[in-house]
């Protein structure tokens, strides 16, 4: 997906957000901001937003002499979504369709996200995304595509939405057996997902956690390591998570499901549908 | 009130806003953004932030020569607001206390602000309003004042908002007898009103229609004319509608009566309340 000018003003406030988090205070987000202003007016709106966003992070984290501004919330939500684990897990355990109910916990987690949102009501988005229809929902031919695709690659997101993951990861090996690969980013970037998370998660008991080569948010192809295009290449079953994996991936013709929420204005624009909205898409 | 770095991306939001009613397409939108990233990073915090928005709005206008981008949406709500007026006034009728739902529904004519947000239910965010709790409450205060001055200065606020404040003018004329001055801004500024939206709105029946004498949001005391400046000096007592007004003129020492709705985050955390409060706030 390309950029549109109404990103802009959500990449600056990113940008003095990322900066009051490395614990800048009014002149030091102040300098971050017209540093990102500058920037701005040098993008290309043909780029997707995530890739704009990466390029943003890299200057405002050498400004900020700070490798990663969101390392605290993100060890705030990974120890808050630890904490909610044997709750997902017995909703799951308790509902009609156990599968359904961990890939909409899966998309539940997927709330966590400083990059659109940084407060939020943990228990009571989960509780919303856990009730409420889908927008798109290409359920039928994801369960036939787990029992047909014995391995998976399966595309992270945010912190905390690791434990997300875990559950619908455990529920989907348990009913297919499947052998799943985790991708993380290569290194901080927002509140991504990088390797320790993934492992703070447990997911490395579960699954084989690979990185993308890139520290941008979403997959920008241009960006990840040789090694991890060759498994993307490769790979005849993609799960991917999170509204900025669809950014970058919609375009691809490959067997991916993008499984998230809509989670701002210009994505509800591009898809037609509503901000809040959450999807299971056969791409 | 000063500006705060969050009001940053929220000025990038307006000059785009104003530049896709103006009719620019995505290659307009981005000069303008531009122009405004430019111009954000020359701007002093110290300054409130309706008089950034005015500096922000002139240079934007002159770019896309265009001297009233808002124009057709505010003609579209001035409509809507009248259409609305009989509904008003019904409601007022048989209330309870009759000034408190006027004073309630000038409020809720406040939700009509393109500076803060384009989209909006006009009814369920009226009905929302005359409903709600307020967070403060001077309306005794209110009363005895209105009761001991017979002349009122009315700050205005927004286009629409006009058929609103007339429903509260002209409960305040049948109960008091008052004489009332309601301010316009000079000149187009986002959806101010000016002089032609008030005399749609029929306020220049019941009251006196006066000028700022500039063409920002809020009441830039810097930027009015003396003849205003004498006025408001004078005024023992003054109604204040909207945020952009409290913005401007939270710190004078003056007869003022606040009425507005909290609509972002930084005044919501400026006054410690939430956003969507609505107030009555005596000086």
């Amino acid at each position: 997906m390309k950029t549109f000018t109404d990103c802009l003003p959500c990449f600056l406030r990113q940008a003095i957000q990322a900066a009051r988090l490395s614990g800048a205070g009014e002149e030091g987000q102040r300098k971050i901001a017209d540093a990102a202003e500058e920037f701005l007016k040098t993008v290309k709106l043909s780029d997707s937003p995530p890739m704009i966003s990466r390029n943003m992070h890299v200057i405002i984290r050498k400004m900020l002499d700070d490798p990663d501004p969101y390392r605290k919330v993100k060890d705030k939500y990974n120890r808050l979504a630890m904490s909610m684990y044997p709750f997902l897990k017995e909703k799951v355990r308790n509902s009609r369709d156990p599968l359904l109910t961990a890939v909409r916990t899966a998309i539940a987690g997927n709330v966590i996200d400083f990059g659109s949102q940084l407060e939020f009501e943990l228990d009571s988005d989960v509780n919303d995304v856990l009730t409420k229809e889908f927008a798109v929902f290409d359920y039928e031919a994801l369960k036939e595509s787990l029992a047909a695709e014995r391995d998976i690659l399966y595309l992270g997101d945010n912190t905390g939405e690791t434990v997300f993951d875990r559950v619908l990861i455990e529920e989907i090996i348990g009913r297919f057996g499947s052998r799943i690969k985790y991708a993380v980013k290569e290194g901080p970037i927002i509140n991504d997902a990088t390797r320790e998370d993934a492992v703070f998660a447990g997911l490395d008991k579960v699954a084989e956690i690979v990185s993308t080569g890139c520290n941008s948010p979403g997959i920008v192809l241009e960006y990840c390591s040789g090694e991890f295009l060759e498994l993307y290449k490769n790979s005849r079953l993609i799960i991917s998570k999170g509204q900025g994996n669809f950014e970058t991936l919609n375009a691809e013709k490959r067997p991916i499901y993008f499984l998230f929420k809509i989670k701002c204005d210009v994505v509800a624009a591009f898809t037609g549908l509503k901000n809040g909205s959450i999807l299971i898409k056969k791409n």
